[in-house]
């Protein structure tokens, strides 16, 4: 299914209908949903469509090492590695505020292990803030289908802690109390731009 | 050279001195420089370190085919292709506002040819423009050593113009008459953040 707008834009939902997940089979109930990445580049999609934000996914930085041309037309790309991101995996712009966040999920039930996210990717997020943008990370924890916005600020006190005591991780608890909890719907899935409204004023 | 800041940061220029450059043979007056990209990655740099600015060059955008694992810790790719990126090369925040380019050289000495944008491109930057935030091109003439700001409203017109009359490029006469000059300095070297600073009045 496609939607066409009358601005010329379009918004094609992913074509996973419960029908289809139902006959899926070993599928527990909490992953009967698509990955947090599936979902947030849906609701990426839903909100440009819907001229409500342009925000992306960057793609993946990969090394290049060496290319070949058997054609005039192609370049063949024959040997490659993966490298580390050196900032988060999305960013964007909502009201003309510049928004930045990296996402990521934790099959824990308690906790989410601040090893999920790089330094360089703690300090590319307080330079945003530094810049007055918005700047946090999207936390899902599979087993229990909640989702949260936690704010860089929040992020960066968690870190400290870490390098203070050793503490390795955020529990749950804490991200509820001083996270946001995002409500996952049809469209968008996650709806992490109405949370921003709230949590930014804008 | 790397400089040290007391934030922690660093920064470090390019070691392409002039005494290195002036070693260096067949190279034309117009060509002494770095490459435009080159420039913007050392300016980015700067403007990081300094606190100015938040902006990065997006990874290449790559279709990897196949992947093998030599060894354990290291993922080998050994057939991805190119593919066309959906939206610009840079983004980033200044004083909390999104900004968001693509830039272009031309060798050309008296016009900027518009294939040089691709139409997804020009459809992205409006997108931004939508959502209120900044976006241009920076376009360097490499023949005169000349570098403008042209922002996305203006690059639309000449843009529409070709579709109305098939005219396919911009004249340098009206990029000087619609645009706004960067001067090239050393630090930074193009500082387009002083000129966005002046025609967006942040």
């Amino acid at each position: 299914m496609t939607i066409n707008y009358s601005n010329g834009k379009k918004y094609t939902p992913l074509t996973t209908t419960p029908k289809k997940l139902t006959s899926l089979k070993k599928m527990s109930h909490s992953k009967r949903g698509m990955s947090l990445e599936d979902d947030l580049n849906d609701s990426n999609r839903y909100y440009l469509a819907h001229n409500i934000a342009v925000v992306h996914k960057k793609p993946t930085p990969i090394k290049i090492v060496k290319v070949k041309y058997p054609s005039r037309s192609q370049a063949l790309i024959t040997e490659a590695y993966f490298s580390q991101a050196s900032t988060t995996d999305y960013n964007g712009v909502f009201k003309g505020k510049y928004i930045d966040f990296e996402a990521k999920e934790t099959t824990s039930s308690t906790a989410f292990p601040l090893k999920n996210i790089h330094e360089h990717q703690l300090k590319h997020m307080l330079q945003v803030h530094e810049q007055s943008g918005i700047a946090f990370v999207i936390i899902r924890f599979t087993n229990l289908s909640s989702t949260y916005l936690l704010d860089i600020k929040q992020l960066h006190y968690y870190w400290q802690r870490m390098l203070n005591d050793g503490r390795k991780s955020i529990a749950l608890k804490e991200i509820e109390a001083t996270g946001h909890p995002i409500i996952l719907g049809y469209h968008p899935r996650v709806d992490y731009i109405q949370v921003i409204k709230n949590v930014y004023h804008l």
